[in-house]
């Protein structure tokens, strides 16, 4: 029950007819207008409360035990992005849930944003001549207090790039894989401050990324594609399209369509009795660590 | 045509009734017994040489695009291990092949040692308690002048590293993931010169991982898995097992039976009209640098 379950999965929640809050679980004990709680989920499992599936809005560094038992369990299971702090613990839940009958959801909620799915559509039969990614906004502002961002397997600034990456990943008609990465890593951490990572897709063509968790003043999350038919311009994490200047979607920027959408998808593949993990950005993430070349810079005091 | 090409591909070519060497491809323009060369694969291309297939024994960094150029060509193509530098260009060259109608060899020489087959089979049926990895070697005697190890993609000391998580990911019956890991990384250098990772299966067992590039004296390749029904050691690299302490399997330690095995293998797959890629080593590789804590110890000059 931390910032995300209250700003997003809440409201998503309370907005869907399929979906019912049944309870709350959280290490502080919250309760959500008088329903039951629970500590963790073997209290949940323990209790005479029945539910058919979870949202884990953990950070990515415990999700994994708490899905594994919840898959168990036989419940269905929604995770935050990023599905887990490693490729090979992803795999062994998507695996498990086969197993049990059970729908696993790896969800990516910036491809929920209104301009994503009409991007990629404009730009299914473009050719692709470069692209750029450019992800940087303040992380005093987005992440108050939030250490676990700064722990190895909290990504640091990938957490927000990963968002980027799940658009492009979901807009580019070719898959693209890293060239180069350079990874500013504070002093003081464990996870980057800022990176630049150039990938290339598979006809040749330059994708770059630049993000950064130290920008004050104007935020940015835009992605521009450059095309053989004109320039798109995704602005505003997905919320805002723009072709050759001219708006070809508008929305308020809340991203207020986000979560609404992915509840949506949950309740469509439990009814279809499928599982949604697509684990292409965290790989792309992965390889830019692998890949990478660490800088260290100035320790980062919050 | 470096260390390896000659160490291990020539001699396991000339073996193999199915394979014929047909020119060889090296920026140093070498000829092996008079037959044509090439500086490289678009040389080969434009030639009047015919080839049916590629071995690809150059470091990780600059095998993509060799590789992608060679399926272009209807090549069928063995890449000598790591398949590549990142995780996402693999799957590019999977998917590439299969598109192609060639075959791809992602190889694993360590699986192809004499042990690691009775050693599956032994452990197939028993419960795992705890496994040790223990791979120390020393850099200098074994990576001669290999600059391209220290540079990243390189991945330092989990080149040999990887050889190891080849035969783990072979032998032990459930799949496991990076729960801890810690590299050292010298502070002249971008690639670790030691790692430790601590793993867990999806039972719940610790199997752990002690790197080491430093090591002089005795070299250690061990594997000791402790079951329900005693400890198989899997030592030299894979080519000696023992159960309980006692010899269950002896060989010289040559490993010799390494590239005879994998070029069985690859007119094996070519026959039959399939790849053989298993990313599973280089995913826990990735994992490692995504979710391990950086360690700047001393400089490494060779």
């Amino acid at each position: 029950m931390g910032k995300i379950a209250h700003d997003q999965h809440l409201p998503a929640i309370a907005g869907n007819a399929d979906i019912e809050l049944a309870a709350t679980v959280s290490r502080s004990g919250e309760s959500v207008n008088g329903l039951p709680f629970f500590r963790n989920v073997e209290e949940l499992a323990a209790s005479d409360v029945t539910v058919d599936a979870v949202a884990l809005c953990t950070p990515p560094q415990v999700r994994h035990a708490i899905a594994m038992f919840c898959i168990e369990q036989g419940w269905h299971v929604f995770m935050e992005k990023p599905p887990g702090a490693t490729l090979a613990e992803v795999a062994a839940l998507d695996e498990a849930a086969k197993a049990k009958g059970v729908s696993l959801f790896a969800s990516w909620h910036s491809r929920y944003a209104d301009g994503v799915e009409p991007a990629r559509a404009w730009l299914a039969d473009r050719t692709v001549t470069a692209a750029t990614i450019t992800w940087r906004e303040d992380v005093r502002v987005w992440h108050p207090g939030q250490d676990w961002i700064w722990e190895p397997g909290g990504f640091g600034v990938f957490d927000p790039g990963i968002n980027a990456l799940s658009i492009a990943t979901r807009i580019l008609p070719k898959p693209f894989f890293v060239e180069t990465a350079e990874l500013d890593v504070p002093s003081n951490r464990a996870a980057p401050i800022a990176a630049r990572v150039a990938f290339r897709d598979t006809a040749g063509t330059a994708i770059d990324i630049d993000l950064d968790f130290r920008q004050e003043g104007p935020q940015h999350w835009d992605i521009e594609v450059r095309t053989d038919a004109g320039t798109l311009l995704l602005s505003k994490g997905g919320s805002v399209l723009t072709i050759d200047g001219k708006e070809a979607l508008s929305h308020d920027g809340d991203l207020h369509g986000e979560y609404p959408g992915l509840y949506a998808r949950f309740a469509e593949i439990v009814r279809a009795g499928e599982s949604d993990v697509d684990v292409s950005p965290l790989r792309l993430v992965a390889d830019a660590f692998l890949r990478g070349r660490h800088v260290t810079v100035e320790p980062f005091v919050e």
